[in-house]
């Protein structure tokens, strides 16, 4: 099968790339990037080889596209929606950028929340930020079985800098951001109204409420969303139903001991787990992905994979490095 | 002034040292450490010289001790008990570790929480743990004025793995920790009820409460205390009480924009900032401390200083390295 | 077909692991380790997943093995010499450690300096050790064909700290190795009469000679080797030569520009470049590899590709993370 | 003493300010920088206090200056020859940019190698590269003496990311950077024709030749240089002739184990070591500085103190972190 990809020049983009160069089923005929056009791919991502390597990178023309299956959409947000429009209607489509979640006519996809089988039905994706797939997934058992409260939760989440995406370069150099951690945007993340909304459709519903803080630690991927809510239950209930509520997802581990972000580096996994104390009626839901895994790439592919009608875990058995 | 450390052995020692070393008005002339006894001072820490390179580190011996105006105890949790009650009892005494605290005949050692003038009074002086330094700083305005309730506190903190001391070495080698973010010791960490305590007499002896999560981040160095609280106020009036409560604090800087955990770094700086939504009724408390700095060997040179007579910032006006 | 690895506590055989885990042909039915025995593969690689994870590690004994195709021996140096002795003579080894290299009765494992019709044929085989893969394959070309001295070469190479080995993890702890380089073992180095034993017979018998050092950096993976040779050539007689020597190497890419070590990382792929300057009759050589991939377990697992009668590339099609 | 710094929006000029802010016998009243002029010192650099702190950034005009004692030119190559052409004839100038080395009326500022009697005299002082400064401070004791053949050198540098100066951000992106080792500039650095022009006057006129190589490694200060050169000694010859040498130097010091960079971190020291290797008949000699310290900042304030009458180590004597 024949996949485009758009916005190669980005992270997310080279890393569907990646994925898709290791995938057995699907081919990649077509690239655009902004600030890349006219370059090799195999230039620009040294590690690609064969055909791939050789493709030349072009400049995005809704107009002007080869026969493709579906075409991955990997934008700065505001600049897939006019794109989108453009595209032909039955174009399947995956926008990994935050401009279509919870728009008319598009569906979410974090896939263990949605449902494999919406997904494998729509035609047209649109793919949670990373933040969100994270703090969603440690949430999702909890919150849609009415454990926690669906209002006063705090996720606190720590971000790898790649996060910043390669625009945010500049502003991100080495020297500058090694040896530091800082929190942004707070009470502002735009992530923040998109957590809300998966919340409360997860609650059937009802008001959901949470505030949530990101941070960047000098490091180039990962995220560990650490979330609080209110509930009366134990770690081992916790443990229990996040295990029930994922016992068909390949991809989520539930884990008793608190997972490393770096469990997750190069792949679609993702690791939960659950710390409750009576006292304190709190429960604490822990998730690491990496943000461009399941946080972005790894999340388009397991996608495309549903909406092609490949198995769904194909080209995403990969196996973290550790170290 | 003659003063003596024990614990060289270890980062808090070791950085006790380097800001002694940096310090007019005193000369540490006893030096005692478990592992590295028999060595000289300059052969551990290359970056000392003079008189205190030449210094041969002891075994740790309370009945045989050089004349010393005051004695510094870095030692680990559980070990420092016994040690002080070994001591003359007119020795004057910081420990840096955690074994005093709130114990009776031991001042309390934030001195922007305790008071100066406490600290100058007082022969034995308990530190505070590394997180507790860093989230007191940061709710101390909010909660000692009541604009935020004491209770159903979130204080989510990140440290580099300084943090966790010289013996943490085998567990966190670079290859093992690098790249990696984590949390640990969720509803146990023994921060906790150090935090708790301190929080009660600043609300007057209210009851307080508490959920603390540590997480290591892959850095050397420094600590970002993110504490989420119940009140109803704005930024602004959080900064002015902030502003307020730290108008006579040399080592405490308010600042509009979320702090850096870099600022702080090598010296006893803290850097609080806030943030508070309206209709989250939540007010998000942030402090940027050094842990080898505010949250530890700062610390004590800082009331070392009010102890001795000196002034409070003799010895710690560094500015930190950017980048 | 069914492998066994032989030290899967250390990293070395860790890596074989996950190798494995991604290969379609071969499966780990046997894993051995020392500190870890008894432990379930999948708790100590929360990454391993399905019939993998479940394997339990066993102590090694020689004597009592599973029926086995392959088995790979990744032990620290001076421990895989007694156990190659007690193992059954026809079974197909590999040692990854350090015992075995030009030792009688051992195919020396740089595949593409030995040549895979060579290892195809061996029933044992010693792979190289990190540094010689690096530097050896950025020399060869040039020595194999005559165009630099074999005689004062300089070879300066920089690793990441997984080359120190789990066992390496006390002695470099995060925060003491973390924004530091340094050099060790001058002129002492272990790996400095494995690389002039290979150059020599690269050049025919010519005595070859050398200086290596190595150094530490601060990062998890990876090694760049820069090498200086006297010779009268250009850069692009130097390009070319190695374009040629590689033109069959499906893991080794010429590159126009000095190679990063992040471009081989994860994988089994090394990057090679040069630079000559003809007043100065010096050629630089520069290599970049992963220290646990071509420097150890990807070499070890394109080795038994070849020792089973596999493509040389299966399972290790693997494409870099950038970032 | 008043001074002032033209350049302070950079890492090197910031770094001055830092070491300044720090000086008992100076006060900065003139701040110049570029992309941060109107900018409060303290907005940009906040661990700044004081009067510092409130210093505004001007546009860097050279006919309209306070009077002032010294001024600091920290500006990219290629920008400080028409800045120090346009300034009264009598103002003392350090330039720590590349544009006065080895031109006439300026003495070059490697205080240990030219003199600090010759810097004492001197008002136009041209500082080294950070890479000169680490590689010749290592082989001068050898090459001064004749102990080393002053041709044929080989220096491998090592430096930390903020060597590429503040306008690298972009280039070197965290996500880019981190992880990653890579050679640059091979033959064609700017620093290689610095190296030579000292090691010739070193060796008293005699022709010197050498290959210098720069790598990036992920660290944010600090360089390590490596150097080998050809000559009959050993090790104890080496370390004795670098301790006659540097006998009355306050800064550099020899170590009988290699330097770590991280050592200088946050000073003005050096720390040079020895290794030499009767068969090869050649010794590595080995600097460790920081880049912004005795690479930059440090020896601009050492070379201030001469020119000021000031103590040599004046404001200068800093302990360095560890960890």
């Amino acid at each position: 099968m024949r996949v485009g990809v758009v916005g190669v020049s980005g992270y997310g983009g080279g890393e569907i790339l990646r994925l898709c160069a290791q995938h057995s089923a699907v081919q990649v005929v077509y690239a655009a990037g902004e600030t890349s056009a006219g370059q090799r791919l195999g230039s620009r991502y040294v590690g690609l080889g064969g055909a791939l390597a050789d493709l030349t990178i072009q400049k995005f023309d809704p107009h002007n596209l080869p026969p493709l299956d579906l075409l991955f959409l990997s934008l700065p947000t505001g600049d897939s929606r006019a794109a989108a429009a453009a595209l032909p209607p039955d174009l399947k489509l995956i926008d990994v950028g935050g401009d279509h979640r919870f728009v008319d006519g598009w569906t979410y996809g974090l896939t263990e929340v949605t449902g494999p089988a919406a997904i494998a039905d729509a035609s047209r994706v649109a793919d949670p930020g990373c933040f969100p797939a994270a703090a969603l997934l440690a949430l999702a058992p909890l919150v849609a079985r009415g454990l926690v409260e669906p209002t006063g939760i705090v996720v606190d989440a720590k971000t790898g800098i790649s996060g910043a995406g390669r625009g945010g370069g500049s502003t991100f150099g080495f020297a500058d951001v090694n040896e530091d951690v800082v929190a942004y945007n707070l009470f502002k993340h735009a992530h923040s109204p998109e957590m809300r909304e998966a919340l409360s459709r997860m609650a059937g519903g009802m008001p959901a409420s949470l505030v949530f803080t990101a941070h960047l630690v000098p490091m180039t991927r990962g995220i560990l969303a650490t979330c609080y809510a209110h509930g009366h239950l134990t770690t081992d209930e916790a443990l229990r139903a996040a295990r029930e509520f994922y016992a068909e997802s390949a991809f989520v581990r539930v884990t008793d001991a608190p997972p490393h972000s770096k469990w997750a580096q190069g792949t679609n996994l993702a690791f939960v787990s659950y710390a409750a104390d009576a006292e304190a009626e709190t429960v604490i839901a822990l998730a690491a992905v990496d943000n461009l895994g399941k946080g972005a790439a790894g999340q388009a592919v397991q996608n495309m994979n549903l909406m092609l009608g490949c198995p769904e875990q194909l080209g995403l058995e990969l196996v973290p490095m550790l170290p």
